[in-house]
């Protein structure tokens, strides 16, 4: 026992910020880039950060207070400095859920419509899947080139999706860790600032914000998603970054294919006309915020418009297969989506009971297709592209034992019976007729929230 | 950085007694014996205790997780067991104030009246003092026999003070240091179960507490010390523990004399029957209610005539001679203090205001004994026992400029002229009357709090 020894000196004035947020006090501008700059440099001792955590956790923070966290994350590592971009750059980013692929639709519409499309994306981890590891799936696809790569290619051709690289916000890199073992996960201040420090590093001029909401997602209250969008718009407008954000449901997987490769077929299906229902919606209401804000389009209406004019006209799926080329990837599966990688084991599943789909574990449907090897458990597992399941029933449908309940794709005989299994507890069917749920339930801007229930 | 890589999956189970705090639930006796067997042994790690902490700041605790948290970190550690000893033992525990040196008083007249008095005391830290650094002013003391000799002396004599040896309440020390760092100091269930941790370690059957109020104190407030002082009581009652706390005044040093042999000299004088005053007065309250609660007497009225008994008829001061001469120190300074440490400066000031004596920075004035070598600023300092002051002046009285404000005793003359501006500082008058503070607030036992005023 050393305990005495252990901690210095040199904690006294980490100490007193902990203590102004103990008492309930809003932290300075000061305050929060000293607790960034240490979290990302690793000069605050970890007990600290817990206990700072914690506090806020059980206090809250104001607005400014999280924008000012955030802009100090985002700094803790590297900006880019997307400002030689012609015009407003749209971004869109959704909190993660099921069967959401909606960035190879919307970014090549958006771009084909002529707005700057500059979108920096993610990785899959847990129930949720990520866009750079659908995009992989094409062989060839450079995910990662450099920032000048990825200026050049949006100013040549107007759209570019990259991962993120270099050191981005190494505060939140070390407070997400850390959040994770202390139990201050769920608090709307952190969870923002998460998200939006990683989110502005991208250097983005407009950001469309998908914010899921229901069993799928982060949120499962309607009122805490519309609470955590309406705090990353706070962010986004105290930081000078045109914003939307639409609240949107999760209640079951947007789009009706769930796995990487099978989600960027499903993409290129919309973008071919041959795909409607949830995902081809929101598709077309994210790109529409993105045009207005990149000043492309006037209002909602006119930029509907375009982009179903450019996904009639062809311009969009023309747009995805440009993007492709440029970074190096086969463009060829967008006329031929058996190019992408194919699973071993096909299984059509048929209901075994009769009724109205009442309710899906969408977590639990994320984690069957992770299990199935197209998801990670670890941030460094390797995903497998060619697995995932097709489930064409949606909340409200009636179903009965000819109804094909799902299309499992997988590696093994054994894969697929587990998956089977896992998938039909994961459904829940009544026997009476069951209101399917919204698809959008708010949008909030700068101005204020539009609720539509 | 390696952030996700570094937090274990060891640590999801403690994740989720953090987790129950957070959201204000009460721990059970299990949680809190793995927070502080944690805690005690470094298994879990710091920045999930850091976290625990702040929850436990935020959020609060029962009587009934006080008490579980503090049996628990005593039993993360060494216990003694003094079940041998014939009797109820007595002890008293004080939270800590400047000039206090009431256990050399009701020890040896506890212990005359008929008391077993087994006491286990610490050392000053910071601006308070401590009981065995007073007992080391005499020549050959030794404050840390074994616990069997422990034992043998109370059987054989009635009577021991030494210090707490082996490893007590490693939980204690570890949450101790951390809670420094964390601006997690200022909870009353950390502040009771940390005090109570160590004490309860001690073995005794009975205790007598002194919480402090005022300027002086951990608690400045008086109804924090009542709170303090009801929830010891508390962990008491529900240890098996007889237990009276009063809650006592600390807006000037107890005692006229602050130093370590200057104190011990002050107890003597009063064992002689040559001081009385607030110490005095407060060494008869305390040792009433210890004779009571080892059934010597019968009631407190009972109790303080019999120790006023021990006290005119020198049994008191022939007990504190043979306690001193059983444990190895020189008891002559009994009847001669001047063989305790002598300073090498000894320097009279008078007041330089003309009023009442309104306020003391009480803090300020165990500062300045500590600044002089009498106190420690780290708890492996080494202490001056000769040097410390005088202060006979109280709150309420009248000075001028012919009065007495301090007598220093310093190693230097340039300390000493230090310590007299300090002093002066300190003390503030008002020129119209001031009344003075009362000594005793309140008495709380397991029946209910008694107010006084």
């Amino acid at each position: 026992m050393n305990g005495n020894k252990k901690f210095s000196d040199m904690s006294v004035d980490f100490a007193s910020i902990i203590r102004d947020k103990k008492l309930g006090r809003a932290l300075t501008k000061e305050q929060l880039r000293i607790f960034a700059d240490g979290a990302g440099s690793g000069s605050v001792p970890d007990y600290q950060l817990a206990s700072l955590l914690m506090a806020i956790r059980l206090n809250g923070m104001n607005a400014e207070e999280i924008t000012q966290l955030t802009l100090a994350m985002r700094d803790s590592g590297d900006v880019a400095d997307l400002s030689s971009i012609k015009g407003v750059t749209a971004d869109k980013h959704s909190t993660g859920g099921v069967g959401d692929n909606t960035s190879f639709i919307v970014a090549p519409l958006v771009s084909a419509c002529g707005a700057p499309v500059a979108m920096m994306s993610g990785r899959g981890l847990g129930h949720t899947g990520g866009t750079l590891d659908k995009l992989e799936a094409i062989n060839g696809f450079n995910a990662y080139p450099s920032i000048e790569e990825f200026i050049k290619q949006i100013n040549d051709i107007g759209v570019a999706i990259i991962g993120q690289s270099g050191e981005i916000a190494p505060a939140d890199k070390k407070l997400y860790a850390l959040r994770d073992v202390t139990s201050t996960v769920d608090s709307i201040p952190l969870i923002a600032s998460s998200i939006m420090s990683k989110k502005l590093a991208s250097g983005t001029k407009s950001l469309v914000l998908d914010v899921k909401t229901g069993s799928g997602a982060m949120m499962q209250r309607l009122d805490d998603s519309i609470a955590l969008a309406q705090t990353m718009v706070d962010i986004c407008k105290l930081s000078g970054v045109k914003v939307t954000a639409v609240v949107t449901d999760m209640n079951q997987p947007l789009g009706t294919y769930v796995g990487n490769g099978l989600e960027l077929k499903q993409s290129i299906d919309v973008l071919k006309g041959e795909s409607k229902g949830a995902l081809y919606e929101l598709s077309l209401l994210l790109g529409s915020y993105m045009l207005v804000q990149s000043e492309v389009a006037k209002d909602i209406d006119e930029a509907r418009k375009a982009l179903i004019n450019a996904l009639s006209s062809g311009a969009g799926l023309a747009k995805l297969k440009q993007m492709i080329e440029y970074q190096g990837g086969d463009s060829r599966v967008c006329d031929d989506t058996s190019l992408l990688p194919q699973a071993k084991v096909v299984r059509e599943i048929k209901a075994d009971t009769v009724g109205y789909v009442e309710s899906m574990d969408t977590v639990e449907l994320g984690l069957i297709a992770q299990s199935l090897g197209a998801g990670r458990q670890k941030i460094d597992d390797d995903v497998d592209y060619s697995v995932g399941y097709i489930l064409p029933v949606r909340i409200g449908d009636y179903i009965d034992r000819d109804t094909t309940l799902c299309v499992i794709h997988a590696r093994s005989e054994s894969d697929a019976i587990a998956c089977e299994n896992r998938i039909r507890k994961a459904i829940k069917t009544s026997p009476t007729p069951v209101k399917p749920p919204s698809l959008v339930y708010a949008v909030i801007t700068e101005q204020g929230v539009l609720r539509y229930n």
